[in-house]
């Protein structure tokens, strides 16, 4: 049996989520890379601004050139800034590719909540309709019927996925969610600022953002429509001296006297079949380094019976699980293929 | 004016609590540091496992010989682990010295709560009650007539410096506080484990004894005698990839509709006059490396209006004022010299 | 068309270099991993000491037993200490087995060398001789036709590969061969130490066995071998606050007016058809981090007129080019396979 | 006895060197900070752009005003960029006031080998002949009787104080000396860039500048200056994942059959009564944290009796011995006080 390859075109290819694409679509075995295109850097080899590219990337960039891309790619994954996505993705659509957009614009289904927490004008409705949210093992078969995704934040997905059964199944207060996450430097993106300069960075831990990050919008959406009702969180993101990874610490009153088995038992049955989320132990907290480079979602529990709360660690690689790795997994699921195609890495470790 | 240093004994020089109260102690003026002992390296220099201490430190070890050290020594710091501290302290108060625990073994007030959470024999009553919680800028008054102070936790400073002001004034609500605590990796001493080797912490972010850290029971015991009712908290301890520093992110539901500003001058108000606890501006969260090697701890706040919360970000430099630097603070108050004396270090930035 | 796939069993799995070569071999289309031993762990889960091998690596640890091993493998790597493979490995290849030993008990072929630097008894002669050094741009051939090998030392990889072009092409003077090396704290391995202690190694550069690292009999002896004449070198090696790759940074003086743009030429020629050595362009030198998680090995140069010396820079990943990547290079090569299946890996950036 | 303190000027207060000199100024018995001075940054609080310094440093930053600054300081500190300082100084020598530069402009003798290095016009000669090379250890003397310092760079520092007694004894062929330095992130200032960036140099080793690092005619013209000869020596740069500190490691072939006891003798002789070089015992070898914070320079040796050659290893805080911390000492020479008055902190370990 043979498949024919598709053509995957990425824009926005010298950024961090650009470059992990690469990364992984490299040894995909159903897809092609045909076109990466950057359009500060059109013209210049790939390598150039990333030398372990050498001899493995040896094309160059290439412009933004929408014919040119519908001409050459099935697929394009718009790996480009909030703001630059919005008007980019309508054209790539009208041109009659699938898209899988990494930014946040189509995100939000509520055009003011997108443009209260970007600061930016909204895409279009008619687009914004046809986006699905692509959090793969919530939305897959919502993703498999459709040719236009919107990838979710590295913030959400490790959150959502570690919230979700827990709230589906009744089990938690939605009124007492607080989310203390804490995420490597790379999702700061290859910018240069003084946040993230090393020597700033090095050896210390920051929060930023406290309630004003424009995640908060996503994951109180798909909360909200996975319980039904509206659901408002406390959230707060703080940066880690590391360059990968993610952890969100989540906290919430339990509603019955429910204990970490039960938890995990319901955690293995909801995600049965899905490769890429485990669950852990009893006492068995995941690590970020335990996903690092990889696309797995590891989620532990902790229930204080003082309390009556339940602590929630959810553990995944910001830059895969969190951005390309989910998109890949998106397109896997997309095109029908088994949804772990080309994503099957053990984490590097240590 | 001539003052008459005060002689000191480090037990456990060791340990990065003791090399700790070497830096800083070396440059008090009214201290003399006359012998610096550890049980396990007794005659070695104190240079040879602390190479950083060449020419400074030309002494040798001591052993623990309770005499000596009664005939040497007006004040000993014992930074002794747990279990040690509770049958060394005993004796050398007997012997009529003045002691500044660094141990968990002299903080909680109850037996029962210490062996439940120790795991260890409780110390014997009499001496428990001889004992004061050294939380300098809360219980500075009793420190002063006191000889014996129980030093207080990392974590507890960190936490309790940024919760008490609002628990006392009655704006949050003590049925919803939440801690999440951030270390770095130094708070788990010099002693080698596969938890701290450097391949498995690097890189890495990790959670550990969530709901079971033996800080929980001092932390609500102080947050109950400043409210006057018992507290219960939930506790989550992660270890960050960097070797000073703690950041306690803490939440609670206000009982009002206090706003950042009302928060900022309560606290301001609170530590009037207190040189070691600084309040940020509105929207300026400390970072860890802001208060590096100093004595300082560092307040910021965030209130949600949508969620009605405060969340409260403290940090300090865990060996400093959650250790070391305290202990000397403690000293100062006992002696009745101004607190800072010794300690006004700038933070190493960067 | 069909490959058998050959059966692997691994020895030494709990440590650095036997995790690594599981994350590889998993992923190697000729290959099964069919057993995973450890003395000291046998029976326990795999993934029980390496967590984030939850539900890739299901099975238990085997104890060693030859027969078993014999009967259920035909390769065997073993990724065990040095004074343990030189007992373990005569046994394997007595019963027939294919060895492909990381450790360092097989690479000097003289006796008397080896104790001297290992201070541990040599093996026997007998097996001694049947090893192949497995530095496999320069000894593939010879590899090819055996079934023993002698995976090479980390730093030996970086620094030969670095060297032997010039050393054979008679561009430099072997008199004058210094060898500055940088290391990742993973070489060390996971066992505990004061040295590589977060805190001790965090935020440190620290030199090491300076002139006695046991790696330099290997250089030595390889270098003679190139040349066809004795030389010694000059060899430093040195912690750098991170977890994996190698720098060497070497020097030695030129025979004669060889410019960047020539000695690019001469490694480019001799590394033809090599996929593992990329040679950079003119001022391009290469980061550790540019090889990441990947079987590369990047050389760059700088040529000085003003003191007649070439300074090469060499880095590798130590886990992989020095180590499990290296073996499987070595495996497909004895098998006479594609020397890049199963390692053609992007690395990991950032 | 009263010492009236001296008025002291920093400027260019927002880069480390400044705020080092901050941090150490504020302690010093007998220095008062009257203006600290930044020309992008007047009007604004000291502590805004470093809020570590919130409640220490209450005042604002002042703009470069000639006047003003002849009005209210004694010595001026110039931690400004190469290219800003030759222009800048000259003023404020000719205002009277003493000076001492850390920036690049004033270190070489040669305008033309500056301008080589540089890229940049050299100063005018006339105030070039006025300054002396605070090299303390080594031009002390010199420092004393003069009012205008160029401060040494930060890499010259480690490599002339590791080699300038070996050379002077003419134990060393000055032909064979191979420098390889590795710094801390922090030498390289401040502002952004993309070699800086965090996510790009965490868990990263480079090389940079080889053989052209604008330190190389510094350490040229002080070697040769020791020795009466000219010195070329081959000077290699790399960036170390950490913050603060330098090694150099240093090769060189020995005249003689000295042993590393003899090295450690002439070491200890050289630097009698100079209380910040530390000579390390045999097989003692420093590492950079052993000096984090501090004015040290701790060395140490080993000799190969294979080679013939010597490695000496030199540590330093970058932006203490590196700059800051030096200047201050050659403050102290030049007033006649004692050279460690205000410089006498044990390193921050760990």
């Amino acid at each position: 049996m043979t498949i024919t390859k598709i053509r995957a075109a990425i824009v926005g290819s010298t950024g961090y989520g650009g470059v992990e694409l690469i990364r992984f679509l490299l040894e995909h075995p159903n897809v092609e890379i045909t076109s990466v295109i950057s359009s500060s850097s059109s013209g210049e080899r790939v390598a150039a601004g990333y030398p372990h590219l050498n001899e493995i990337m040896t094309q160059n960039l290439d412009g933004i050139d929408i014919a040119q891309i519908a001409g050459n790619a099935d697929v394009v994954f718009t790996a480009t800034p909030s703001g630059v996505s919005s008007k980019l993705v309508p054209q790539l659509l009208d041109a009659g590719l699938k898209v899988i957009d990494l930014s946040g614009d189509f995100r939000l289904k509520s055009s003011s909540s997108y443009e209260q927490w970007y600061k930016k004008e909204a895409p279009q409705p008619e687009y914004l309709e046809q986006a699905v949210y692509g959090l793969s093992e919530i939305y897959g078969e919502e993703v498999a019927r459709k040719t236009f995704i919107a990838n979710p934040g590295c913030y959400p997905t490790a959150t959502l996925l570690g919230l979700i059964p827990l709230l589906s199944a009744g089990w938690i207060d939605h009124r007492t969610i607080i989310i203390d996450a804490k995420s490597g430097v790379s999702g700061a993106g290859r910018g240069t600022s003084l946040l993230i300069h090393y020597s700033e960075m090095n050896e210390n831990f920051k929060a930023y953002k406290v309630n004003r990050h424009q995640h908060i919008p996503e994951i109180e959406q798909t909360l909200s429509e996975a319980l039904g009702e509206d659901v408002t969180v406390t959230f707060t993101t703080h940066l880690v001296p590391m360059t990968r990874g993610i952890m969100t610490t989540m906290y919430a009153t339990l509603t019955g006297a429910y204990t970490e088995e039960d938890l995990i038992q319901l955690y293995r049955q909801y995600y049965e079949g899905r490769p890429f989320v485990r669950i852990r132990d009893a006492g068995g907290w995941p690590a970020t380094k335990e996903v690092y480079g990889s696309n797995y979602c590891d989620i532990g529990f902790a229930v204080d019976q003082r309390t009556g709360r339940v602590t929630i660690i959810s553990v995944i690689d910001n830059l895969v699980k969190g951005a390309a790795g989910q998109a890949i997994q998106n397109l896997n699921l997309m095109m029908g293929w088994d949804e772990s195609v080309g994503l099957t890495r053990t984490p590097v470790y240590p």
